[in-house]
């Protein structure tokens, strides 16, 4: 830290994006991407855009907003195009919180939350789990004007809410923003965004990084009323206005014209949550019932923290979070059939469990 | 705005980009875009990440990171990357400057450094400029603690200030910050990189925008001390960690690869301003000396407004700003040689003045 640190920013600890080693080939299931690339169209697109690179981007992203009004079944001014969900996120929390509306959200979700808040010299509150780790929605009911915000299905658990349950809590806060953080929506969860014309309060926001395949390109977006959306375009023509680039405009357009493709991607990777799943639990882990593109599990015969590390030293990288509660968890993304009984295999080895069944 | 907006950012008008209408083909002069399309390698570089697009971009942003370091004559820590000069600077706001360390920029400048400071609830002061246009150093001098934001070459008025004169105020003001933003330092300004060594309060941001010919791709970066990167490091990754895409990240590397390609661009442009200061100042226009990929220019003979609309009219779009002491001039990009001579014959049969010589 530089001695001209903003005193402002003293308790901020940044976000841990997950470990990109470069010292050998790993099968990744550490960040959730993705096994399959994306379409050839979108590959096309992208590619396309890049000999154009010397103009800027549309700060408007029409194309891009108008084909996802379509796909979504939404007005265009009810959609904004982000760097990201985390940019969506990190909007949203400046748009709609303060010392007035201070953040609530669960105690175990995605890290990034805090962050943003202290970022944002936002107070907020972290109401825990339920014992089984699913979010409780009676804690979230009748907050008065506090900004709600949760993950659905949460992070790193992969269970879901009912959208009933989501629905309680956006009528029972009426002054308040609620965002629910659909990051992994296209992999077994019901989407809010059938609620948006029905609450002013709720902000749903989704990304192209998981089930679409471009973690990588970088975009993400928010849906809600148009009045909301327009604060959010304030707080984005405020930080900056062409913050999706060309290439990842044109990609996301293609991606959502392809949509059968991606979607098709989500069953296939849910079938393989299903079968690692099912075989891990046979090794005797336990697993949460995950509705996203990665599993919770641990297991009695192995630290989180050990069975990590031999992983990772076999060539499998996933995710721990040495955090209380967690930590004897592993987050295990869910790759190809391939990768999936790779790991299966890997870790059967490691238990010194010859025979998985 | 919605009844959810939070009072903090009531004072914020966003910033506004240069118009971007699709109504018809128009010379674009507004904007500051290069003229020039990206090099072979750098369309082939970002189309090949097209296909990894699955996988999140690298965090560190390493190779791109390595090869400036090796481009600029820096230590790789004295680097950090972000999603265009905007990001970078808005970073820099948020860790550098608060209630205790004020901003100071000149009244005259880029129209964001308000907008960031609004943001990020920042109290500011705007120095007018010297009479002829010109930033007076002797104001910046002895400030204290605050944190000076000088571009240079400023905009849109072109004038540069030389490095003696932002050696002084870094000198004299050891516990405030000083931000030089060079977003066109490529045009013919010496660039305070060479300071960095000596100033650990000097943070230089500069873009890949206007001399890399990729505004489209959105990639600025900031040069300075290794601590007050390091700062900058910890805002990002508490912002956006992915924040520069993979496919930017490659077209940026090829771009500082082929750094011949574009060193050569920059001086065509600068022999187009000659060209375009010469021919409009014939015309009896008065044209600022400009060190940038734009001029400046007023003429007695038309109001800025007018001329904008008249040549908007017949298909050329410049950059007019409705503000007090500007509103008479209009900001031209230079583009290409043909363009220009487009651009003087159309303003000369607007005047009725139909023999330019």
């Amino acid at each position: 830290m530089s001695r001209f640190f903003s005193h402002r920013l003293d308790k901020l600890t940044p976000y841990t994006p997950g470990e990109q080693p470069r010292d050998m080939q790993y099968i990744k299931l550490n960040t959730n991407e993705s096994p399959f690339p994306p379409s050839p169209a979108v590959v096309q697109a992208a590619a396309k855009e890049a000999g154009k690179l010397q103009l800027y981007s549309d700060p408007t992203c029409r194309d891009l907003v108008e084909k996802a009004a379509e796909v979504f079944g939404i007005a265009p001014e009810c959609i904004v195009m982000t760097n990201g969900s985390d940019e969506v996120l990190n909007f949203a929390f400046m748009a709609f919180a303060d010392e007035a509306h201070p953040l609530v959200f669960p105690a175990i979700t995605y890290g990034f939350y805090p962050v943003f808040a202290e970022l944002n010299r936002i107070p907020y509150e972290e109401i825990p789990l339920a014992e089984d780790f699913s979010v409780n929605y009676r804690d979230y009911l009748n907050l008065g004007g506090k900004t709600i915000v949760i993950a659905n299905p949460n992070a790193p658990t992969g269970l879901c809410m009912p959208l009933s349950e989501i629905e309680e809590i956006c009528k029972t806060n009426p002054d308040g923003v609620v965002i629910i953080d659909e990051a992994y929506v296209d992999f077994g969860t019901e989407s809010a965004v059938s609620l948006i014309d029905n609450y002013d309060n709720l902000l749903v926001t989704q990304t192209f990084s998981k089930s679409r395949s471009l973690a990588g390109a970088r975009l993400g977006f928010g849906i809600g009323q148009a009045a909301l959306i327009a604060d959010l375009h304030t707080v984005r023509y405020s930080t900056n206005p062409y913050n999706v680039n060309r290439m990842t405009m044109a990609a996301g357009r293609a991606a959502l014209v392809d949509n059968d493709y991606y979607m098709q991607n989500c069953r296939t990777i849910m079938e393989n949550r299903a079968y690692t799943t099912a075989a891990l639990r046979s090794l005797g882990f336990e697993v949460l019932d995950s509705k996203t593109n990665f599993v919770f599990a641990k297991s009695d015969r192995i630290g989180g923290e050990t069975l990590y590390k031999a992983l990772k030293a076999r060539g499998i990288l996933v995710r721990h979070f040495d955090k209380p509660l967690i930590r004897d968890y592993n987050r295990i993304t869910i790759g190809t059939r391939e990768q999936m009984e790779t790991l299966i295999a890997t870790v059967a080895d490691i238990l010194g469990d010859t025979n998985p069944s």
